[in-house]
């Protein structure tokens, strides 16, 4: 891809507006020369930032706007007070009217999600988008989906989050053929919802050659990376993504408390400082920031509203992969592929003879 | 209570059988002299271990059978081969007919709810046993549930988990009237499903002395103690135990990878190795190992298959608390003065006089 990237950032949006966000955008720019971004925002706020950053001025255009959605904006509140006039909204227009490749929000996920969904549309034979999340795990990374954009999740849905969860695992991991797993309770035949059931039958029967269908995962196969894209709806996605935050937080906490509890332990720490820099690293929940909104047709990304400019920079980097691997296209392939599948078999299930001749 | 507690053990139990069992009744016993044991199962394989553990051996009776559930039966073989016959039935058929007080068991869970259910029975006005478990905190330990017993819940079903489990945490906590909150996607009114909402009305309405609802919490809050009771239904409750589960055993490799990767790590290790056998001994499972089965006419206590006999001394104490603190009276009592409360709110609804005077 010769073209450069054009990525459009809601510059108000996060916890920290755009003290966090010109900052990111300059590092994402290092990282990736070439990349031209429309910064949306109060300019007033933008330009004394722009200004220390002489690349990223170079190579940025400044949108003005004085609307900013708030983090704790119901989505409901976000489209009466910020549609069309909102940085977030304009950042996402951007993508509509194809000023920008893609957008890239720090704002509140719900008003995000109900924009982009207003504003983008969902893709043909997509009903509802999902979240992504990228997943730490022992091996690398997974794609977690969906952790929180709706709740509930028919057959025929699960079966789309597993198609677009591939196609950006493909990109993200670069595997020709990433596996696919789907959350359950246990691994037996026996166990689990009917629809989760009814998804893994269909996987199985649509046998897509972009995605390799392993059967049930449980909630402990997630850190292990026993599959590269873990497929489950929003309600439960979002709790395992925060159960796991949370647990993480919990053992950080921990380990605090026992490598400063005597002089031993802290003699040990010092010892051993290089090793916990590595964890912390390792450890660090801006190496996975950017969740990735599927199934709307544009990229939008999210960023964690808390991020620093670091984390900032690694999910415009997320979008910068997403554009220049053509993730929209993949997925629209995929999906028609499955919906192809799945209207030959219906057809040849409808034509008695070839029914009687296939079933033995 | 001056009544010895009487406690039924499955002996074939777990990935270890009697040779972790026997050992762990030999250890719970001398952290509460007094207890009783029914040892059931093979005794050719319990006597030679038994005779190694005389104080065990003197407050035991062993009964004999040579049928054992393995750990991979399905609940309905479990059944047709080990109704009445197996060790796990017989160990809790002796709670039925009062021969014990409680029954644990390290066979599998599938096989131990199944045959609970039928041979003791749920206790009135519960549709559906649960199963609750001891959830780690950087506070201390907090009661999530259901961890897997059934998948979906009613509103009415979500308030009986509360009652239940506040009755669970009043024994473990020592706390008079344990926090409740139901776990959901977001604090906020707008999120989530419609039955979490409606009992979360329906706690707040009851407004019951023996627990103090507190509304909706995340999955962050399970590591960060935020309430004493937390309460989901069994596939989410399931699918974040294993996640935090996993997530835990992921940082400690991480752990151990970073420790040993340079000499300054591995002399830091050396320093500080007192620090991480604390760090060990917080996270070790076995310190909350037994889940206890709620809403049965009887305790039933599951230990980890794959536990030692620390780990099964530790499910059999959390039996003799239950027995000692009579968890089945406190919950009886509770769920009896809802459902007092639920009809006399419905009867005044009924009553028109009443109703018009009650809505202004």
């Amino acid at each position: 891809m010769n073209e450069a990237v054009r990525i459009a950032i809601d510059a108000m949006g996060g916890d920290h507006g755009p003290s966090v966000v010109v900052p990111g955008a300059a590092l994402a720019l290092r990282e990736r020369p070439g990349t031209r971004f429309l910064l949306v925002g109060d300019e007033a706020q933008i330009a004394p930032l722009l200004a220390r950053e002489p690349a990223l001025s170079a190579a940025s255009e400044v949108v003005h706007t004085t609307v900013a959605v708030r983090m704790d904006d119901k989505p409901s509140q976000a489209l009466r007070s910020g549609r069309r006039t909102s940085s977030m909204w304009m950042a996402i227009d951007a993508v509509k009217t194809g000023r920008a490749d893609c957008v890239v929000s720090a704002g509140n996920t719900g008003a995000l999600m109900a924009m982009s969904k207003i504003c983008l549309r969902t893709m043909a034979h997509v009903d509802r988008p999902a979240i992504a999340a990228m997943w730490p795990t022992v091996k690398g990374v997974s794609i977690v989906l969906d952790v929180g954009a709706s709740i509930g999740a028919d057959a025929q849905h699960l079966v789309d989050l597993g198609i677009m969860g591939a196609a950006m695992a493909r990109i993200v991991r670069g595997i020709e053929r990433p596996s696919v797993g789907l959350l359950n309770v246990g691994v037996e035949e026996i166990k689990g919802l009917e629809e989760i059931k009814a998804a893994g039958r269909m996987l199985r029967e649509l046998a897509l050659p972009s995605l390799d269908y392993r059967g049930f995962v449980e909630g402990d196969d997630l850190g292990r990376g026993t599959v590269d894209v873990v497929v489950t709806e929003g309600f439960t996605g979002n709790i395992a993504l925060k159960t796991a935050e949370g647990t993480a937080v919990q053992i950080g906490r921990y380990l605090r408390e026992v490598m400063s509890a005597n002089l031993m332990s802290k003699v040990g720490y010092w010892f051993a400082r290089g090793a916990f820099a590595a964890l912390r690293e390792k450890m660090d929940p801006r190496g996975v920031n950017g969740g990735v909104f599927l199934g709307l047709d544009g990229v939008v990304i999210k960023s964690h509203g808390g991020t620093d400019a670091v984390g900032y920079a690694r999910a415009i980097g997320v979008g910068h992969e997403m554009v220049s691997h053509d993730l929209l296209a993949r997925i629209r392939d995929q999906l028609a592929l499955s919906q192809d599948s799945q209207s030959a078999a219906a057809a040849a299930a409808a034509l008695p003879g070839t029914a009687a001749v296939s079933a033995p």
